[in-house]
């Protein structure tokens, strides 16, 4: 009989879930909004309800072995969502108690990063790793460390935030609060807060002068760095700049073999990837440079939220 | 019959070594100047010798379970000392190896500040405590770091250099090569250099003008402080700031239960770790603040070292 594990990965906008094989195959992905679930007892009850609905369209017989989440803020020690400002659900929900108690079936809750890294590990170019760093360029920054073949939590289950590690003390407002953590920099939200104020400060010609500024996505930065623009190119450099000396700074505590970098800005490739190595080794310590591998994914980006939470399944 | 092992701190002038109960009782302790010793064969046969003399003058039966090593560079998976500038031997030495054959007993070698976390679990205030930090303020910074109960030694035996984790990419000139690693700033040499700067940039009284600038010391500062000299006072302000700020980022990484500081600089007590727990906190992601504790060492200063390097031979 086939075992399968659920994954479910919580965004701000949709939830989206999937049926996991051993060997990280997606067997069925569906996705819902999640925005008007503002009570998570309503949610919990639609989500186990979906949840029977899509089983009972597999064909195969199977033993369904339990259920993972990733989620921002999600604490694994307490299978709780604590203080995700962009979730309907205020404080601190005990989801994988309630998902668990609902449905019967053990659930596994982790912050979405550290679930990609799991999902790295379990499932990606991280198979043989002990000691590796996965890096999430999304709107924000996520960050997953594993050191001597284990998930680093921390006492408290919140390890892992390299995105608010502060890069400069009085640089740009963080939407935590502080100033100049790493993902007010290094991220898809980063990366046109760079290009705004490149625009402002000088006047450079570029292409992106043509887009009402509001509208300017990190794709249409890369789009216009593939045509050389100016702009785009120092922005790259920029951020690769500030996300090179922060991976630097993690490399002296952490010594990975390898840090992958995923999500939206790293689809960027060499574009991101080369001037990140090169800033990265100019600001390493002699005794890592030219050791540390920067390498991107070996999960397929629509798949990896989900296959990293099923993760949390397999590990055990 | 008792049990015993052998701790070796090897410095940039003495190697100090003790003989170590398995509870920590330090019941012999000798040092010896380094620098001669440019041929590390020599140094190997000489320190035999010594070993062996001063085991004759136990009176107890014991049996001896090893040798453990806190060496600067020290690679605890090789067992080598790596290109330490602070020592006679050049390039890679594997002295675990050279002392093992010589002694025909288990040789285990790390760096100095990953023998101090040790030293810190096995016998002192980190016994039990699975995720935890250790920073030495000496000359330099040094560091280890525990999660999930293990020590972080990263891919190559080199993680643990918060030290040379760069707080200011234009500051300070490092010993290393590089600009504003962390401990040209939180050191008892960092805070003399912090010293310098304050008094050549205003005219503010201060007893530390009447001193000869390049015989000031950490010390003479500290006592400055006490007097409530304004340039010394502004100067541990200074060094708890840019510390504050730099512990923040790693706990961010690690998440630890506790932080200790420890070596010369932390005897300033509340001067330095009153400050040092303000900026961290008002720098902490929310997750974390208030929950991070920071704490003194639970060893004595004197026997740190030998009983951190004799750790290594009881946590096997």
């Amino acid at each position: 009989m086939q075992k399968l594990a659920i994954g479910i990965d919580i965004g701000g906008t949709n939830i989206s879930y999937g049926v996991v094989t051993e060997d990280g195959v997606v067997k069925l992905k569906e996705s819902f909004p999640i925005k008007e679930f503002t009570d998570v007892n309503v949610f919990v009850d639609y989500l186990a309800e979906r949840l029977k609905i899509s089983l009972t369209g597999l064909s195969t017989e199977f033993q369904l072995m339990g259920v993972g989440i990733g989620a921002p803020n999600g604490n694994y020690y307490k299978g709780t969502i604590e203080f995700a400002p962009n979730l309907p659900w205020k404080g601190k929900v005990p989801l994988a108690d309630l998902l668990s108690k609902k449905i019967g079936l053990p659930v596994k809750l982790t912050n979405d990063a550290n679930a990609a890294a799991m999902g790295e590990m379990i499932y990606g170019n991280a198979k043989y790793l002990k000691d590796f760093i996965m890096i999430t360029l999304g709107t924000g920054l996520g960050s997953g460390f594993v050191a001597n073949g284990k998930m680093i939590l921390g006492h408290d289950g919140f390890a892992g935030e390299l995105g608010h590690a502060i890069f400069d003390p009085n640089g740009r407002m963080c939407n935590c609060g502080r100033k100049g953590c790493l993902e007010t920099y290094a991220s898809a939200s980063g990366i046109v807060r760079t290009v705004k104020e490149f625009l402002a400060e000088s006047d450079e010609p570029s292409v992106l002068r043509h887009i009402a500024i509001d509208d300017i996505s990190s794709e249409m930065i890369y789009k216009a760095s593939l045509e050389r623009d100016p702009i785009a190119l120092k922005a790259f450099d920029y951020t690769a700049y500030v996300l090179g000396i922060m991976l630097a700074n993690a490399v002296a505590i952490t010594s990975p073999e390898v840090i992958f970098l995923f999500g939206g800005l790293a689809n960027a490739g060499d574009r991101l990837f080369k001037p990140v190595k090169r800033y990265m080794n100019e600001h390493l310590l002699e005794i890592y440079k030219d050791k540390i591998e920067l390498k991107p994914s070996g999960l397929s980006e629509n798949d990896a939220a989900i296959l990293g939470a099923a993760a949390l399944i397999w590990e055990n």
